[in-house]
């Protein structure tokens, strides 16, 4: 059983690492050909995915990752102890109704578009308990689903303005648990057992709420940059580090927008990430050739990049310590209109390559 | 820090007991003139809580009924290490806009009805492992937002048939920790600390999605009731227990109809809780009298009788051991007109009496 430790009021520190087990992203057309094409496990050319509701599309898009990632660490969904997992809709009706028909003990989570850290930082604490071998943490978004949720119907073709971002449509699911992934040389075996080591989860910061008082709905990277910034900043403080101790900073969906805000914020308290830090939402899609305007965005961005590109890196050794930090809007159509600020949260994961300790299988 | 144990593939036993520190309640005037009138911390005549629109409301509700627990646990929102909090609203705005407002470290949930058995749950498990001396489980729910969110709207005076339950206006909100409430000798001392001993989560059940193909939003009770059924029958097994080793087995908003689902539904699984069980629904309102059908649901209702009713109960002794069973329907106004089914889970959370090891203080 692994030990952690708390290194700050907001922060921990976990003494034996908790493994990314598998991981899986399936993704949409659009995602499926922008610049990370090559990497995602299953793109589906069917935007229903075979269902006839969006919401039913987003559900069996999020179990099809699910599914995906327990298959690659070799597993059923019987050998999973529990799962943590929620979505954007309204009651979290895209988890409820798909990975969660699974039989899996389910706690479901709503933490808008930083999902994936919620659902990692719940999953690595109860790993780092004893509470379960494997751990599954998945999430989704579906950019049909949401317009309908928090925007208007598709069919009117509203004209979005250069600050609004493209909710990605993907899913990623993670296995996590106390023991590496199951090496190369068993049948099963997961990807994320490379030749030089694993990814693991050595930390976290859990996120608060911070409302900077926006109301701009089709500004999400203005309304989460705050977040973002109280987060990094904090986790910084808290494992007292520096920028240049991460290989890579990568926040969810802050976009092109969003990120300068962050840059300029984190500016203001004297840190400067900009030689580090990257964004899913930035990295997802060719934004001048795929007209998406500030960038991705989406519970499904953060998830689909870290599963498909940047958990494979850490695995590889590519990149040794990363922090993850998937950013959230939290608003609805209802506080919305009823002119309630959209705030922010952003919850940050602490990624890092575990060396092999003999080198024996092969990837 | 406590180290638990796995006893069967949903439940967990915690070896060191997790100390409810103290607990609070508030609810509206229909609640506050009901049976348990007398055990809740504020009631509130306003059923506007002094907002301007429901949803507001029902934020300040839960933020009062947090403010109060913390308060009630000698504790200033600074000393909180993190929050679960949810509620049944669109994307949890009740929680976003209120208790989240705290600057505490914040994990949003969604459960519907079982909310305040999935945060006490994730509570419990952050406790164990180590990760925070103080921690907040709050959630709500509020008869005007429910009825907006899931029905129709108030001023339609829409018939209820005799099925439907009556969503609580109420909050609840617990603050949980590694060691017992402050002993009341001192200032700021707990409630909960009585002169008898204190009341702990000592294991927890994890709840599956249930989906038993029932599509009326307007009884929800025989919705929940074969999760609840799950839950406790795994509990049960689990821990290697009979229905008589609990003095009470307590689900959270089934309503006469659930419970005779329930009940009817282990009878056919050979175990017959009919001696031991109660219903937060069934508590809380005087049906007749009150004209609330089936009984009471919502968040708040399981979470305002566990915290001004129950609590207060084991931590005399009155109750050694109860198997506390939140129950939650999983919709959306979305998936119910798309004609998904209305599935079901349900949290169990084992409280027990913990006598206190040198009688001194007074209550």
């Amino acid at each position: 059983m692994s030990v952690g430790k708390q290194t700050g009021k907001a922060s921990i520190f976990f003494t034996d690492p908790v493994y990314i087990q598998s991981a899986a992203s399936v993704v949409g057309s659009k995602e499926g050909s922008g610049p990370l094409k090559e990497y995602f496990d299953m793109i589906c050319e069917d935007s229903m995915f075979g269902e006839k509701t969006w919401e039913s599309a987003e559900s069996t898009m999020q179990k099809e990752a699910a599914t995906l990632a327990i298959g690659k660490a070799g597993l059923t969904p019987h050998d999973i102890r529990m799962v943590f997992a929620g979505d954007l809709l309204a009651q979290t009706i895209a988890s409820s109704f798909g990975i969660a028909e699974m039989g899996i003990p389910f706690y479901g989570l709503y933490g808008a578009c930083s999902t994936m850290g919620e659902s990692l930082s719940l999953g690595a604490i109860a790993v780092s308990a004893g509470y379960g071998a494997h751990i599954l943490c998945a999430t989704s978004s579906h950019f049909a689903t949401a317009e309908k949720e928090f925007r208007f119907p598709l069919g009117y073709g509203s004209q979005r303005p250069l600050s609004a971002t493209w909710t990605v449509t993907g899913s990623g699911a993670c296995v996590i648990g106390a023991k590496p992934p199951r090496s190369c040389s068993l049948p099963g075996s997961s990807p994320l057992a490379h030749t030089n080591g694993y990814a693991a989860i050595t930390g976290i910061t859990t996120g608060k709420v911070i409302d900077f008082g926006f109301h701009d709905s089709l500004n999400m990277g203005g309304c989460m940059a705050p977040a973002a910034c109280d987060t990094i900043h904090r986790n910084l403080e808290d494992f007292s580090r520096s920028p240049e101790d991460y290989d890579a900073i990568i926040t969810g969906d802050l976009g092109m927008i969003g990120q300068h805000i962050l840059l300029d914020l984190l500016a203001e308290k004297g840190t400067d990430i900009s030689s580090v830090h990257q964004d899913c939402g930035l990295l997802i899609y060719d934004n001048q050739a795929q007209d998406t305007h500030s960038g991705g965005s989406g519970c499904g961005c953060a998830a689909s990049v870290l599963t498909a590109w940047l958990l494979p890196r850490i695995a590889s050794g590519e990149l040794k310590r990363v922090l993850f930090v998937p950013t959230g809007a939290l608003l609805s159509k209802v506080s919305f209109n009823e002119g309630v600020p959209v705030s922010g949260i952003a919850h940050g994961i602490i990624l890092e390559h575990i060396p092999r300790p003999c080198k024996g299988g092969k990837n």
